[in-house]
């Protein structure tokens, strides 16, 4: 017998966290639809052509090849390690038989070889929105993109008691405008570093600047002063400002900035702040980028991140610049979960247990439940003929909340009511007809 | 740049195939819920231990390494090829924690390394039922299950237009039973040959039982009457005992199928014959097996199949016996979207666009998209100020049905209807809301 263990990095949920997870999902997905975005899915598997040509990201793929493989027919393979990567192909691939701007949104697993460790897992399940358009796209899709997934996030707040969300937003330009006018060659490599602040903190970071890039301690000084503004609202302008550096990418990037945060707070006072922090490590972005934490739960780091890009996906002739944001919907659960934040009314989607006596009145059991179904209401006969004591145990430790009996009654068994019904006219309340997501309180 | 292009095996969808995928999916989600079976999914990877156990498969496996596995440390894993390996592994994980009976759905994508052919797939999806015991599991689920998955099946021919399916069933002790009978010492190697009748013909399946098994043709021949012998009711019995074998564990697989077709048939008639040809390649199976055609679509092959298994699962100290069926879907849909049979009535979830004259006007706009979306309505906003003429085919590339303008009057551009409507009671149609499943006709 093999050895049965859980594998690290790969959480598997019992029915009740599954529940949750898929009411969840079922949330993001209504608010994205009500959005127009229209949903697609992709292969698990990429060419690795098309995997590693961003570089940096290599490390962290799984390969994947048939066991008997025969040579050199099958193209090398590996597991997506995000939705983006995959969706801009599936745009080349199929942009004859698209509309644009293409609204999209996507729901799948993805996949990262990475040594697993508090937070982040080896399989994990996202859920991202993306519009691209085909030659351009409007600025105003910087602003209707994190609104969406600011509403589905607080749709989750309201519904589920998930805490709220706040996104942080910076855009590239003015980073990058802000290095290149500190003299600095390569502002990627200044900008992966100081993606890194919230985790080893300034004094590593100068260190880093100074040491492996040799800027100048002001330099240095001045890109972490960067980093430290954050506003609600206009203000961080004369902020940077008063930092003394010009650069015409940097005042793109400032006067793009701030028309992003003003329309977003006109549409959703508070739903996001200017925060120059915030780097994004994919070299992919070229504008707007965004993340976003949930109140008292900020180490738990960014829980939906996205952004601007006007290059990933080219076929040649047309380039097709979009903007997107993805939900970490396993990061975001998983936490939540396991601490028992939340959980289901029940582990089963049964309402009622139809019992029975004896094996002679199956038949009759089984089409009295046919009768209940027939109403949408779900419906459980018992497997074991026995007592009712013993039927009412058994939908006892499943939390099914009826159980119907053949003498024509049916009990809640939470209050111990018991009353005569007709399988043709009761209805459960709507609170207990299917699973609901508990927020446990305190 | 790298090479875009399909790769075989792998198919993909466009929106409007993916929408009546979800629906599909969603349908059979319900009636699974009704049926009181509770969601679980499992992580796409397993142990390569745990997916060669059973032998014969391991071709057909695709393994996973990370691109930078650092030697050894690292289980050896591989993509599920099926859910009913790994469901069997999560349960001997989680016994402690799950109420049996365990009814469990599971509708996740599986990978298979074969050579792509007609209507076969490296990636598809399954939709699985399946029901545990813990040391027992009684008869009666084999009547169950089978019925939950036709009335699951029957929902999308009623719903969506899919054709009508009939199970066909037989039983793993008669054949078994029946081949001992005859003096064959390997029964299994009898019937993955007897497997092979509808590809290969009775004359090809005789020829291997004489000269790789080395049967006299007198065995052969009775091999290929008793799987000729099928009925909708129990007169599959006297059929076979007048072939003049007896065995006891034929007699047993005779009895439990007779028990299992008449349930069957009381409960839904016609939906399910007895099919002593039904074979299924897989080892684990020891009772009651099942196979599903679609009328008008049987070379299409099963597209629902499953059985009941006694030692799958086994911990050592208890054994867990189920018995489900699973629903191959991709393999039921693909064919039919890609000969048109089905496709959705638009493209885009999106049921409104609102117009939008200038980007001076986008800011009302999107307040009354929101306004719209409180009630559940899918709204888009134009994405680029336009003409009313640009406007209008927007919405009619993708089929959306309303078109909002600023004048405050909605036109339903299929009849070219205008109206003055109130935003905060304007209510589409109820067929007009989402996209639903169109069948072509003819």
């Amino acid at each position: 017998m093999a050895k049965i263990a859980p594998l690290s990095g790969f959480p598997e949920f019992l029915p009740p966290a599954r529940a949750v997870e898929q009411r969840v999902l079922a949330s993001l997905q209504h608010t994205f639809e009500l959005h127009g975005f229209a949903s697609i899915e992709t292969r698990a598997v990429e060419t690795m052509a098309s995997l590693t040509r961003k570089g940096e990201i290599d490390k962290e793929v799984y390969t994947v090849q048939r066991l008997r493989a025969d040579g050199g027919e099958d193209a090398k393979l590996g597991l997506h390690f995000d939705l983006t990567v995959p969706f801009a192909r599936y745009v080349l691939e199929n942009a004859g038989h698209l509309q644009f701007p293409f609204r999209r949104y996507q729901i799948q697993k993805v996949w990262r070889g990475e040594r697993p460790q508090e937070g982040r897992f080896r399989e994990f399940v996202q859920a991202d929105i993306d519009v691209v358009g085909q030659g351009e796209l409007a600025w105003h899709h910087d602003v209707e993109l994190p609104l969406a997934m600011l509403e589905a996030l607080g749709r989750l707040s309201a519904d589920f008691g998930l805490p709220e969300a706040t996104m942080r937003v910076n855009n590239r330009l003015l980073s990058e405008g802000f290095y290149t006018g500190l003299g600095v060659e390569d502002p990627m490599a200044v900008l992966q570093r100081v993606d890194k602040l919230d985790k080893i903190g300034p004094a590593a970071v100068a260190e880093s600047l100074t040491e492996e890039l040799g800027m100048t301690r002001a330099a240095a000084q001045a890109c972490l002063d960067l980093a430290s503004i954050s506003s609600a609202d206009g203000s961080f302008v004369e902020r940077v400002r008063a930092l003394g550096v010009s650069n015409p990418m940097l005042d793109e990037g400032l006067e793009q900035l701030a028309r992003v945060v003003a329309a977003i707070g006109e549409a959703m006072p508070g739903g996001a702040v200017a925060d120059l922090s915030i780097a994004r490590g994919l070299d992919y972005y070229t504008g707007t980028v965004y993340e976003t934490f949930m109140a008292g739960h900020e180490a738990m780091g960014s829980i939906s991140s996205g952004g601007r890009y006007d290059s990933l996906a080219s076929d040649g002739r047309s380039t097709y610049p979009g903007v997107g944001l993805s939900v970490g919907v396993s990061r975001l659960l998983v936490p939540l979960l396991g601490k028992g934040v939340l959980t289901a009314s029940r582990s089963v989607p049964t309402c009622v247990l139809v019992a029975v006596d004896s094996e002679e009145a199956r038949p009759g059991a089984n089409s009295l439940a046919a009768r209940l179904r027939r109403r949408d209401i779900p419906v459980e006969v018992a497997p074991t003929a026995d007592k009712y004591g013993k039927q009412i145990r058994y939908a006892d430790r499943r939390g099914i909340p009826y159980v119907w009996f053949s003498t024509g009654e049916v009990k809640d068994i939470r209050s111990g009511a018991q009353t005569a019904a007709d399988p043709d006219a009761w209805t459960p309340p709507e609170a207990d007809r299917w699973p609901t997501v508990v927020r446990a309180e305190g």
